[in-house]
């Protein structure tokens, strides 16, 4: 039996785009073979419609030509087999869909997340019903789907295929059932082997998530005793990028694996001795964990990267090989925004600080054919001469046009206006953020003149304790560092210096960071230095401690205490920022909800 | 048997006023009463910790608080009693809460929404836990809850009383228990009678919902022959207000009825005979509504206000009733998020166009002592002088300070800097745009001059069809015009004039809308007369009709797919805009949740 793992790469509701690659399935050559092997294509959870749809899958549009989809995949199952019966023979697929159940008006009362078999000659069939639905972070999947509540052991040419998807390899305490468990007693009931455990899933991205899938496969394949073929898809929604990497694991020996980022099809042959199990006897499987034995807290879910052993806390650093990761998923979730958005310029404003130069050279290295990236610098009053030649060093390196477009006049102008409206000068606070909400009010017009994306260049240290202006430099299309922290963003800087030559000039590193919205003004004035600072937003945010906890764990109780009301008061900045391209367990963005407005908690 | 509601109002853990007002409770006359009377209090669901809590409930910070109300809450109880057992004998309160479990870290692995009974001398004790979570729209209770999954008779004074959590009361498709069912086979089953049906409810408010709500209670306490006891809380929490209206019905006889929008407190004894049920026989009762007979569609739910009768259909006009709900609604909505922010200044931004000046003349009306509104004038090239007129006649007419602030000599300094800069004029898209913008910056520096909340003036009908500037006109802390579309914009601006005697100037509300962006722009250039787009787009977004379906009820083709192509596009402004007041069934916002990027389905 030969098995191929198709990890696809569609856009969400592109049912176009899916019905032409299985018409080029259906044509290709391998389904023409002269004598036909029997062939299982497998395709990624929610393939026919993408995911995750939100509302979408609700729309009557959406419906409307999601069923038409159905009906021609049908037409295209009976027609292909009508003219070469012998063509299609043995081949089989499964493909991850939505199963809808209507009311008399054709609204929709229930939908389950399932997979199809679809064998040529036949109809589109549900043959399995996803049972662990996830509901929480990003997940709503209670919100729209409807939980199955039966183990499928599907059969294919004689043999038996525990079918999965997604979520169900997961069991946690969310759940009141365990579907591998259920499998191991199911099998141990009736004295059933199993030959094959698949599971087709649209699984998110986030750091060491690829390796979690795998040891968790792994321990799969060991417990049912049977090769374990996980097929993920490929593709950027909003915030939220799957990666792929789809792979096969027999026991602890990885088979084959899919690129990641990028689509990819497995092909594996799995009657061939070197693919067999290892171990065969009942006697050598170890009993599965049951799920209450996992552990199956937040911080397991959410994978908090704290030294717990250092006093006070440290945030743990970024490998060069994180950093990679990181470098390609970023590329992959710009690339794949800005494709949807139909849009090839970007725009990137700098103000000669780290952040915003590692947004530009980025930007710069993520470039494809046919696609621009220009810079914009605005100074202001208060911008050192440093930041200008600073800014000017790193286009200069990266080749990226610079323009140059000074605030001051227009500041002034603006000074001018609110004393003649107002009879009231333009200071402090609002002097401060004018000069940030013109610059984003600038870098917006420079963006509607060149059709370009403009490109966020706030990080999470910011934006967790609300250092930016609403409407200011918080301004962007979608934001890159949003889920990397201040000290995390000089760890990428350094990894790219080394890997292009120091093409980040080493003082844009190295200087203070300031805003340079007043005179002299330094993030340090208000903020502790960043490496203490990510420490306790990294025990707020992922662990959720309390700022008495982080008290515990050594951290001074008046910086805890001062990073927890920024953090509490600047709920609102963070309610209107745009998308995050999410790249740890735990982000800000749409699996982060929390009251704009309550009783602060202490 | 006395029965007392407490429709109370607080903050979202606001765990002292909680205990505050329970400590005031033991310590009323009532409690002193020399002949005890026997008396039930009623607390709102989630009393003890406010709703929605979202992610809140996760926080250690949270839990800690928590866990020290309810030590406090028993230590109170047990020192009452010690203190004055014949004070407090007979009393017992039902308050809703939540009830945590931990894993050995200490982290929550469950949380249950549940009543708490509290008699004074006994700890809190869990006495039922709510059944029917939802989970859609704006409800996202299994991401954070446990269902419980046994109905509750509890004994209070030798009565039975049902007990019922807010959408336990509810059920529908989404559910596969029924409650109410259960409880009427459970009676009969048993022989046994019902003295009362209590639920403890946290339900938000939208128009018809106060009705909705009585209707049902009388449907059930007529299935299940007992008067049935609601207690809703009161509140605003960020885009969701809580209206209160707690009631008690006995069948269709409603015996007392709560404020809206207003703390309250109904005290009835339903053993006097007036209260009691018309009906005692078991022949008399109607067999109860199976949740499968009831219409639990989308429509049910989100209930549109289209005139399906009409060709086209009509968007249903407000009645002034709607329209004096809409009022209280806004005005509480806007107090409760001020006064959470701590601003008592405010200010819009004044175009000479309806909404700006519905929303001024709004934010007149709703001022409270020490308060203060202003208004922002901002002309630029294309601003008509009667724009100008009509401002400063509606704000003579209010009695509000008009400021001025031309932003003429400013634009043309950004059109020569653009010049200078980039060597291209500033024109198209990117004119009209940098008016918009530089209009939002000024109005947030006045805004952090004086330490005022900018309100939004942006309407329904514009933020389904993107007719805005992202952070130019769309910029605001809160939105009180979200909700309603832009032709009941008008109709809301008519009940005010014939209520406040034409206090908005006749020819704001006649004038054609523009945006004064260019010369000689208006509205209907790029958008259908608002009659037709509004019902187009309640057809769509209340509806989820597609583009089909609109134009089979109707509706020119070629609008339809203008306007959903507009729609369809201009999500990425939606999702960066402020908190918008909820008002109806379905609206945009928290409930609403469409992905930035897809493949546009027709």
């Amino acid at each position: 039996m030969k098995l191929m793992i198709h990890q696809t790469h569609h856009q969400t509701s592109d049912f176009k785009g899916v019905l032409k690659s299985l018409v080029n399935l259906f044509n290709q050559k391998n389904l023409e073979n002269k004598e036909p092997e029997p062939t299982l294509h497998l395709f990624p959870e929610n393939f026919l419609t993408g995911y995750p749809l939100k509302d979408l899958c609700l729309q009557k549009s959406f419906i409307d030509s999601y069923m038409k989809l159905i009906d021609d995949l049908n037409n295209l199952s009976l027609s292909y087999f009508d003219q070469r019966p012998e063509d299609v023979k043995g081949h089989s697929l499964l493909i991850g869909g939505l199963d809808y159940n209507f009311d008399k008006q054709g609204l929709p009362t229930q939908i389950k997340n399932v997979i199809f078999e679809l064998t040529p000659g036949e109809k589109l069939k549900s043959v399995y019903t996803k049972r662990l639905l996830p509901n929480y972070d990003i997940y709503d999947e209670r919100k729209y789907f409807a939980p199955g509540n039966e183990l499928k052991i599907w059969n294919f040419q004689g043999k038996n295929i525990l079918l999965l998807i997604c979520e169900d390899m997961w069991p946690s305490h969310f759940y009141k059932v365990d579907p591998i468990q259920e499998a191991y007693e199911l099998c141990k009931k009736e004295n059933l082997s199993l030959d094959l455990v698949i599971n087709l899933s649209a699984s998110p991205f986030h750091l060491n998530k690829l390796e979690k899938r795998v040891i968790r496969a792994q321990e799969i394949s060991k417990q049912l005793n049977a090769p374990m073929a996980y097929c993920n898809r490929v593709g950027g929604e909003d915030e939220i990028l799957f990666d792929g990497g789809s792979f096969i694991t027999d026991h602890h020996k990885i088979l084959c694996q899919g690129k990641v980022f990028e689509k990819d099809c497995l092909v594996i042959d799995l009657d061939k001795s070197e693919t067999k199990t290892p171990t065969t006897s009942q006697e050598k499987i170890d009993p599965p964990l049951s799920s209450k034995e996992k552990v199956n807290t937040w911080e397991w879910f959410f994978d908090p990267q704290l030294d717990k052993t250092a006093t006070p806390t440290k945030l743990n650093g970024l490998s060069d090989e994180d950093c990679k990761v990181i470098l390609q998923a970023l590329k992959f979730g710009i690339q794949e925004y800005s494709e949807k958005c139909g849009l090839n310029n970007f725009i990137v404003a700098l103000s000669g600080g780290i952040d915003s130069a590692l947004v530009l050279t980025l930007m710069k290295l993520f470039l494809k054919e046919g696609q621009k990236v220009e810079a914009l610098y605005m100074p202001g009053f208060y911008s050192a001469n440093l930041s200008w030649e600073l800014s000017s060093e790193l286009c200069k390196n990266l080749d990226i046009p610079l323009y140059q477009l000074p605030i001051k006049f227009i500041h002034s102008t603006v000074r001018n206006s609110f004393r003649e409206s107002f009879q009231s000068e333009l200071e402090g606070l609002a002097d401060e953020n004018i000069q940030s909400r013109l610059r984003g009010s600038f870098l917006y017009a420079r963006s509607n003149q060149t059709n370009a994306m403009v490109l966020n260049t706030s990080n999470k240290s910011e934006l967790a304790v609300g250092y930016s202006t609403l409407y200011g430099d918080s301004v962007g299309a979608i934001s890159p560092l949003g889920d990397i922290y201040k000290s995390e963003v000089f760890t990428i800087a350094r990894y790219i210096n080394k890997q292009y030559k120091d093409i980040i000039p080493e003082k844009i590193i190295s200087r203070p960071p300031t805003a340079e919205l007043r005179e002299g003004q330094e993030d340090s004035q208000s903020l502790p230095p960043y490496e203490r600072l990510d420490a306790i937003l990294e025990g707020l945010l992922s662990y959720r401690m309390s700022p008495n906890e982080l008290v515990n764990l050594g951290h001074d109780s008046k910086e805890v205490s001062k990073v927890f009301h920024l953090y509490q008061k600047s709920e609102f900045k963070r309610f209107q920022f745009c998308p995050i391209i999410k790249l740890k367990a735990k982000s800000f963005g749409f699996g982060y909800r929390i009251p704009l407005s309550h009783k602060r908690v202490e």
